[in-house]
């Protein structure tokens, strides 16, 4: 049985996926995917995303070059959510970040 | 301003929250939280979520004794998602692996 079938897409066909650097553990960040997002990470080997604000698909470095290169992916006890460890070409985040996080709760830059 | 002011709840009143273990970065679940469990993790210094599923506040570790312990906690860019890092008593998942992400996507149980 594929895995995709065996996710849990919410009410709106999406699932969270948390995008972590193969090398050194670092949670780049957290984005969406649909059905067809999950096919093309597993097809391509580069990680696409939903975008929720475009909606529509969104090949993560098809603009930027930043692309995401699939090393691991791995899914969640319950079966809706995703973890993709990548190797990462630039930067994760459109800020220039490295990771989408890189503020802490005291507002520091800190990444 | 205090940070929980620019996170970006979502219609549910939800944010995803990725939760990390401090000490080898691997990440441990995802879930998600309201604006209660936001300050209560805050104000405790241990992660509170929303569960979803029984719609209440939900302290994690309250039942089992694996609490979560925060050492740091940063949002992301567009401030709709956080990230924990903890120090993670016994084991994060409620099938006692340590991380809810212990299946990859051939189905092989990799933790």
């Amino acid at each position: 049985m594929n895995f995709i079938d065996e996710l849990k897409f919410d009410e709106k066909g999406l699932i969270p996926v948390v995008t972590q650097d193969f090398e050194n553990n670092q949670v780049l960040m957290l984005a969406y995917a649909n059905r067809e997002a999950v096919e093309m990470t597993v097809e391509k080997g580069t990680v696409h995303y939903f975008s929720r604000s475009r909606n529509e698909l969104w090949h993560k470095g098809e603009t930027s070059g930043h692309f995401q290169h699939v090393k691991e992916m791995f899914y969640d006890c319950d079966a809706d959510a995703l973890l993709i460890k990548v190797i990462q070409d630039g930067a994760a985040c459109h800020t220039g970040k490295r990771s989408c996080f890189y503020r802490n709760i005291k507002g520091e830059e800190v990444l």
